[in-house]
């Protein structure tokens, strides 16, 4: 993986997990990068969430650092705010920046006090460790429930040279439409304004963090950051300012599928495609209808090519649609003709439907030119397991 | 079971579940009843769905019979609309009626076709077998996921004379909010009109049915048909008629309370209340969201007292709310004040937590009088084995 010129990373154990791995990690540009970044829309919001809103506000975009915990939201507690603040504070200290200059971003449980001395005492050493190869660690200690580390990168030649993108995410529960306890770090060494950035980040985010559901619940410390270093020294063109939003969609599109096929419990990654809707919004709901139905999760995990669960999904999305001019494919195997049973191999199916990866298509043979994707996985006895006793 | 007079009962196999069990089933008013319905809002309907509705409108709300079928919903499929037809017409020339007196009721898989020959062939053997007496044979009838038949009863005396008010219910997936695979069936002998039959069911049914959550997922099917026989020659007056109105609700109350106990693979009831808040309709969003959260339902059944789960449900319900002002409780145990964690002895709280039914209470203490209630269940392992593979 060819990362990005101009940042460091470390991660350590800080004490904040009952189970020692790390849960505390720093993501530092050599020189403040410039930064976008979108947040949770639920009205309960997280102290970090809430510091790093109000930092980038004042910061105008810069970053000197990104202060990184797991194992404890720091939501909904009593000090929650004095501890994010404190800590911020304590790394721009070690860092000699502003403190505005800190993202924080927590992920973990909500409610229980975070200890602001395990988060500062750990910061000296975390400082001294920072390295340009320990990216990937940094992409370990972010991780909750996930059993996979979430990466993904890429280069693009522009005129003036090449610039590059690498991202890591966490997932894998709690994972909704417009976010979800997803933490997201996308850096990349073009050089770019935070206005850029930000016009980059919000449809990329569109169609990747905010085209994901595992369970429809969306958590209180959403966060996905984009920073750029600028030390590539390459300024993208306005044409290819285009063509770097692409990229960090790329990017963010491959971490979003990899949380989906890490959901909780999840043995399959589940894409669910809706075309020939009127809009895109339409599209959009359709999908997500399909990819958050609790049935149509269950049938894929027991491989079973229940169409009429889908079909009935897509008939609650809150879209008007004509039944009877719907076709659905699983597995690219045409099931419903005409919102009626088509013929299929029912086994074969089945054997198709065993595969890692299940695509489902809804088509609307008589509608517009609305198309949308929503990824999602398949609802296992393995989600219960992990969230039945999570707190404790 | 005291149950209304005027109407018999009669239930038997015909073949169309694979399994040897009732799925044919009548309900027929001696003479024919009132009757006023509410259906599914989704917009894939069964046949039987749309010819139900038909048939009340040409009938006025008159109802000489009730055919239902389990094991099949006859929706998406290229002969279903026949199907429903020839069948109602076969039960209307048994008892002598008229077709559109007749209202169908499916339940079971989707996308199947359904053979009419085997209700029609059923037909003569159930009319001659009806009976006062088979009330309980046909809730056990329209069963299909359901561990457990559902009735209620209720008696009122009024001034001229005591009526009777019993239901029976199936559950016990793809329950949602505006009803799912749900078929209720209310019946009373009180004398009442199909309008005022449909001005009790309406508030009756959103404090019931549309106040239940299994899965979040909405059927093709949902069915909830009210009737008065007329037969204890009791009209109730104008203030009567309200308290006939709570006593078709309670009787709906508990039915949709036993279809959430029910709830597949449920082990415990849930009860959700949101109190304080500006609106009702605020009150049931954030009820509804609570009671919709898969991790808030796994939790639950861990016995885990995860409050900030239940906040942060609270948070994405689309509702404005300052989440310092709200208290949460979970079996009468304060957990969180002011949007903060309470202190609360843990262990006692996990004990309470394994009883059969679980209260959560989310209280806004500087809103308004809106207040809502909603029913669910804990979220298990048994939900995934049920409807991993339900088709085949």
């Amino acid at each position: 993986m060819k990362l990005p010129l101009g940042y460091r990373y470390a991660a350590a154990y800080a004490g904040i997990r009952k189970v020692e791995k790390d849960d505390i990690a720093l993501i530092v540009p050599d020189k403040p990068a410039q930064g976008a970044a979108v947040f949770t829309t639920n009205i309960v919001q997280a102290a970090p969430v809430k510091l790093a809103r109000q930092n980038l506000k004042i910061s105008k975009g810069k970053v000197a650092g990104v202060l990184i915990n797991a194992g404890n939201a720091n939501c909904a507690t009593r000090t929650g705010e004095r501890v994010a603040l404190v800590s911020c504070k304590a790394l721009a200290k070690a860092l000699k920046t502003r403190p505005e200059y800190i993202i924080p971003a927590s992920t973990g449980v909500i409610g229980v006090e975070l200890e602001a001395t395990l988060l500062t005492a750990a910061l000296p050493k975390l400082v001294e460790q920072l390295s340009a190869e320990r990216f990937q660690a940094v992409a370990e200690a972010i991780m909750t429930t996930d059993t996979r580390v979430k990466t993904a990168s890429e280069e693009v030649p522009f005129a003036d040279g090449t610039v590059r993108v690498a991202g890591m995410t966490k997932g894998s529960g709690m994972i909704h439409p417009d976010m979800a306890t997803t933490l997201g770090f996308v850096m990349t060494d073009a050089v770019a304004s935070a206005e850029e950035l930000a016009e980059i980040l919000r449809p990329a985010t569109e169609r990747s963090f905010n085209s994901l559901s595992i369970d429809g619940d969306m958590s209180t410390n959403d966060t996905v950051l984009l920073l750029a270093s600028g030390a590539s020294n390459v300024r993208p063109s306005g044409k290819e300012r285009k063509v770097l939003g692409e990229v960090v969609t790329w990017v963010m599109e491959s971490l979003a599928e990899q949380i989906a096929a890490d959901g909780e419990g999840a043995k399959k990654l589940v894409v669910v495609r809706a075309v020939g809707f009127k809009t895109r919004e339409d599209a959009r709901k359709i999908a997500r209808a399909v990819a958050n139905s609790p049935l149509v999760k269950t049938a894929i995990a027991g491989s079973d090519p229940n169409w009429g669960r889908i079909l009935a999904a897509a008939g609650y999305a809150g879209v008007r649609f004509d039944p009877s001019v719907i076709d659905i494919e699983m597995q690219r195997t045409l099931v419903c003709r005409g919102g009626l049973g088509a013929p299929f191999d029912e086994n074969e199916l089945k054997g198709k439907l065993d595969e890692p990866e299940v695509r489902i298509r809804i088509v609307n043979k008589k509608g517009g030119k609305g198309e949308a994707r929503f990824f999602t996985c398949d609802l296992t006895e393995g989600y219960i397991q992990i969230n039945g006793s999570y707190r404790t």
